[in-house]
Parts: C-alpha cells; structure tokens; sequence
C-alpha cells in the first residue's frame, strides 16, 4: 500500500509535469490527484519536489520509449512515422495540453536543478538511442544513425513547441512529410 | 515616463518568461524588476498577467528576429551557422538558463491560454520565415525554402530543449554539422 501511494504519486506528477510543466505544477495538486495523505511527500521523497519531479520525469522517459517500441518495424521510416501520427492524434485529443512529458521541465528547470536536468538528459539520450536503434537496424551505419536519430527527435521536439503555440498538429504533419529527406532517402 | 515604465515591465516580463517560463514568472517579481510601482499592472495590462506575457512575446519574437538579421548574408547555410553560433555562446554565457524566449510559455500555456499561444505562434512564423527567405534568396524555389525553414526552426528549438537538459551545447554545434544536409547541400 506505500508502493502504491509512491507509484500514484510518481504518475500523478508525470502527468502533471506533461500538462502544466514543473512551476505549474503544486505540491497539493499533486497528493491530490494521487489520493495520497499530507505526510507522503516527505515520506516517500525526502528530496522534495525535485527528487519527485526527477522520478517522474525517469518514468515519463521509459513510457514514451514503450510508446516509440509500440512503433517499431523493421523499417525505420515507417516506425517514426507511424509513432508521429499517434502521438498528433493523442496531442489533438487532448486539446494540446499532452505534449513530451519531459520537454517542459527541461526547458524551465533543466539548467537550474541538475536533479531535474539530469535526469530530462538520460530520457533525452535513451530516446534517441531507440530511433538511432532502429536506423542502423535499417542499414545506416552508426554514426550516420545516431546524427539522424539526434536531428529527427530534436525536430520532433520542436515540432511539438510549435503545435502546441498553434494548437494544431500541421507542424507534425510537416515534420512526417519530411522524414524520408531526414533519413537520406529518395522523396517520391 | 508612463511609456517607460510600461516598457520596462514588457522588457522584465521577456527576460523572466525566457529564463523561468510563463508559471514561474512572478507579478512580484517582474514589477520589481522593471521598477513599477504596485498599481503599474493593471493601469498598463487590464488584461493582467495574460496580457503581459503575449506582449512580452511579441517583443521577444521582434528581439530574436533582430538577433537573425544581424546574423545575414547572402549564403543561407553560413546565416543561420553563425546565428547558432552566436546563440551557444550566449546560452553557455548565461549558465544555459537563457535559451528561447518564446518557447517555455509555448509549452506551459500555448494550448490553454490563447492570448499567449497566438503571440508564440506568430512570433515563430515570422521567425521561420525569415530563415525562409533567407533559403529563397539564395536560390531555393519557395515551397522547398519554407520546408527546410521550418525543419531547421524546428531542430533549433528541440536542440535548445537538449541543451538545457544536458547543460551543454554540443547539441547546437552537432545541429550546426548537419545543415548542408538539411539545406540539401553536399556535405564535404
């Protein structure tokens, strides 16, 4: 029952984190929507609001790995592009509040609170390790691989900035047009 | 006297959306920053904090295009080099806290504020397409300069959320190895 209030507040903070970022995001909100009592916090993170962000931040990068592995093929092309077509639809269905769980606290916290940092930085790196994966399963040689893998996921990045200032998915939409040229093959 | 004051909160307003993003940016804080008196924000922003923060986009969104045309030539590839140059440099002289100005509200509140998403979307559009024209000008036909401004806008953004993170800018400088590729120049 600990583990549990442990687990729903890691979740709860996520989640948090993906829709409202790391200064949005309240201690209350969070043992609120975690069901979880007053004394948790301290209890189960003596660091405080960076230790949970922190954690919260590791468990967002493993689900959206499994997200990207839900995507994969033996084809690198078709992996980002379908993983990029189900992450616009759930961008749209969430009125463009879930966009990279990781992104925002980076941006707000990453070079303040090297807990925060540090750990945005391991997801970073695991998640473009998975496309660079996937490129060089393809054929691609590694280091070609991994340049690619680095600019398609900064791309992805930044497209999600950009969906969410115009609440439209156009920006991935674009970025899908493109990932043939990103990944060096010939455009049809 | 009136104008100044209202210009120093826009000015504050734009320094600490780019260093602590939209939640993080105090009413407080950024009077005390311009030195304006108490009753400063709403004489001069009815609107409040929502008001402020898109008008202090739009003067950041004018800043950055500045920073861009200081940055032009008539080579496309060497503009938007020595602009990412310059741009690490300056994100490593400020401690990586200092990246763009726009983004970090984008994310926090693009999708659920629209006064300050339409001020970050129209800031980026006048941003890619200033690196647009740059690529037309250069000899690209206009479809193609405005899918590789957007690709390459997009890599900056999603690299400065990499730099952040790692609090390095060897994201920027592995973005900057890559843009013959993405201008579709023939990379030596």
């Amino acid at each position: 029952m600990a583990r549990d209030t442990r687990e729903r507040m890691v979740l709860a903070t996520s989640k948090l984190l993906q829709r409202k970022g790391f200064h949005g995001t309240g201690l209350n909100q969070i043992l609120a929507e975690a069901e979880a009592p007053k004394g948790s916090m301290y209890f189960h993170f003596p660091g405080g609001k960076d230790q949970l962000a922190a954690e919260a931040i590791r468990s967002s990068g493993d689900y959206v790995d499994r997200a990207l592995r839900a995507h994969e093929t033996a084809n690198a092309l078709e992996s980002v592009d379908t993983y990029l077509a189900d992450l616009g639809e759930a961008l749209e269905r969430s009125g463009f509040v879930a966009g990279c769980p990781i992104a925002t606290a980076a941006l707000e916290v990453g070079a303040t609170t090297p807990e925060v940092g540090d750990a945005c930085h391991a997801a970073f790196e695991k998640l473009i390790g998975r496309v660079a994966g996937w490129i060089e399963a393809d054929g691609a040689d590694h280091a070609t691989a991994s340049d690619q893998a680095f600019l398609i996921y900064s791309a992805i990045e930044g497209a999600l900035v950009l969906a969410k200032a115009q609440r439209s998915i156009e920006p991935l939409r674009r970025l899908r047009a493109q990932l043939p040229r990103l990944l060096g093959r010939p455009t049809t």
